[in-house]
């Protein structure tokens, strides 16, 4: 790494504190496969009984990895018992070698677990179209389940790349009078987009739900969540999303319970949002972290093209980075989302203030107050489209010279 | 204007020599409406019977002129005797205030040149969200009409706004023996993006074709040309491609003669090909010019989607901007594209090498060739996504530091 990395404007102190989630076992080693001096290999071992789900990204060249995790969780219908997760290589565009890598991953991890090789994840992130052996990570593995427990902080270091901060959040609950605990970690930067599961995230629970129920509702978090971020419109190869439930913490969630879904839900979502919103404001050379609020939309299709026109041009971030509330772009942004909207109806507001209205700059519009937001970290731009039904919230960062420092000089 | 521009490494020495067109006058002004010291509007007079067509943007926020030059080309059948452009304030979400003076302008230059106002084209560039009074302009009108005439460079100079070099080309041909011209000029630099009519381009024959002619040719070349480039993805809301017919010079074209149709479309088509690629080649902080070709696909609208995803890809912008043969985000832009394909059956070039192919890097690929070609100024990669009947090529550049310095820091 030759590059050193500023950390963003909005690292936290310091890692939340996350509690321990009964039948989740944490270690972690340093491969050497690309970093020098910091562990980058993840080793999660789960209790019996362990279910999972999962969200991949939607990419047409989609890594090695991702096509292991599908296929292992069709064929085991969401069991686990560990999860393995590399970073500085993403194995991706790798073929058949790569494919191997992936495979003897898992069943050199299966072996230290008794588990079939279908019951590991194996995830992977980093440089795309390099192959390496499995017998890189695999060597560690022996060392990793009889020694010492990593923490949480320790495993989200381990699988950051570009990342200037570790990620991690928790969330409980009480379902039924027994106390569940959901804890989350993630990683991401760059090559952050939307409509797709967005980078490496893991959340485990100590709460017992089936797999078929854990998946629908972690679908239905990411959609509302990591699928509503965007750093630069990039979608990766490696995009995953994993859900682990240990059953070992009392709480059972049942599908006909629907309190219970609801509990739960309400914990899974504010775990996935609020990692979402941490990769975001980690987003690569990021100064400004920006809220995209779009309302009146016809659809939840429209809603988002318009969002994510905004939150993905070019001249909209430039401008933000700039500090300059340059407000004839967002109605540019708007205009080329290809939706069909009247522009008289399009209502501007940026930092709370009516910016737009009727076709035309609002009257009373004071871009002195305007000029005051931008210079704020923390950037409100409202859109209202017409008096349909949807509205959609997005987030986003600014574009600036740091980001093409990070990924014009340095490989990642 | 706060910014000097660098000019672009791909500005041409000096403008090229573009010939006379009878049945077109020129004159520019300097309105003061933004730019200090130089020309900033332009005034067209054609001589009786010309014909007209335009393709305008596609955006829902379409700015007052687009408007107006839509409804007056379909009032008057196609039929123009004048063109007003003016530079340094769009006219674009200025609501009943911008309609005005689009309208008013107009009819002003209609009063001029003693026509209606449906003959008159009016366009405007720059700055979105401010309305300005029809008087800036058309106070000039009478001067211009009867003072002297401008330069073709001085045309394609008074309608730029951050372009760092004026922008113009020729094309002759002979029809039954009689041989016609076209001359054409165009600006755009930033917010220049796919699948629509694209920045302002204006292109004069002498040759007598009639509007609905000239109208299917105009488009079709346009969707070869203006709609296979892009700079950053972003969509104006002023986007003008405009062709004029005077009709003077002796050349016909009438539907019913291929032959002519065909000499005619040809010439028409290099004049809006070689105009392309100088507003790409003047893309904003442009360092590199890159063609991206991408072949075997199954139709133009998936091999339009897969060229636009590695065209617009920041990560890749920033790779060549960075000299670095990045194929694995070429690998990735492909694979976001959002069209199904095997990616086996992938094939990555650069500088004309196999990089990838069989889902993982070429056996042989030699990284310091590929990146010898990165150095060059002009990057050519090259896709093959199956064995698909469809070809497309499109023209792009870097994304760079001064791309942010331009776009941060000077409200165009």
């Amino acid at each position: 790494m030759s590059l050193d990395l500023v950390p963003s404007p909005f690292a936290p102190e310091r890692f939340p504190d996350l509690p321990a989630i009964a039948g989740v076992r944490l270690a972690v080693a340093h491969s050497g496969l690309k970093y020098a001096g910091r562990p980058d290999l993840l080793f999660v071992s789960f209790a019996e009984g362990t279910q999972a789900a999962g969200v991949f990204t939607q990419s047409a060249t989609a890594a090695a990895p991702v096509l292991w995790c599908r296929e292992a969780l069709a064929a085991s219908g969401g069991a686990a018992k560990a999860l393995v997760v590399n970073a500085g290589n993403a194995n991706a565009f790798t073929g058949e070698k790569g494919a191997d890598t992936a495979r003897v991953t898992a069943e050199e991890a299966a072996r230290m677990v008794n588990a079939a090789a279908r019951d590991v994840m194996v995830c992977s992130t980093g440089v795309i179209g390099e192959s390496f052996d499995a017998h890189v990570l695999t060597r560690h593995f022996p060392e990793m389940v009889s020694g010492g427990e990593a923490s949480w902080e320790e495993a989200a270091r381990a699988i950051m790349t570009t990342d200037t901060y570790p990620k991690g959040t928790a969330a409980s609950g009480v379902i039924n009078g027994e106390a569940f605990r959901i804890a989350g970690i993630a990683k991401g930067s760059g090559m952050i987009a939307p409509n797709m599961a967005t980078m490496l995230a893991y959340v485990f629970t100590d709460a017992a739900v089936p797999a078929a129920l854990l998946q629908r509702l972690l679908s239905e978090c990411v959609e509302e969540t990591f699928n509503r971020i965007t750093v630069d419109g990039d979608t990766s190869t490696n995009d995953t999303v994993l859900a682990f439930a240990t059953g070992q913490g009392g709480a059972e969630v049942d599908e006909g319970d629907a309190d219970a879904v609801t509990a739960f839900r309400e914990a899974l979502h504010a775990v996935c949002h609020d990692l979402a919103l941490q990769i975001v404001k980690d987003g690569e050379g990021i100064s400004k972290f920006v809220t995209v609020k779009v309302s009146g939309a016809p659809d939840l299709a429209a809603a988002r093209a318009i969002a994510m026109s905004i939150a993905n041009s070019p001249l909209v971030k430039t401008a933000i980075a700039g500090e300059d509330p340059n407000w004839g772009r967002i109605v540019m942004a708007v205009g080329k989302a290809g939706v069909p909207i009247d522009q008289r109806a399009l209502e501007i507001f940026i930092g709370g203030q009516l910016v737009a209205r009727n076709g035309a700059v609002a009257p009373g519009y004071d871009e002195a107050k305007a000029a005051g937001h931008m210079k704020g970290r923390e950037i409100d731009i409202a859109v209202t489209v017409g008096d349909g039904p949807t509205d959609i919230t997005v987030w986003t960062c600014d574009l600036t010279h740091a980001y093409i420092d990070i990924n014009a000089d340095y490989r990642s």
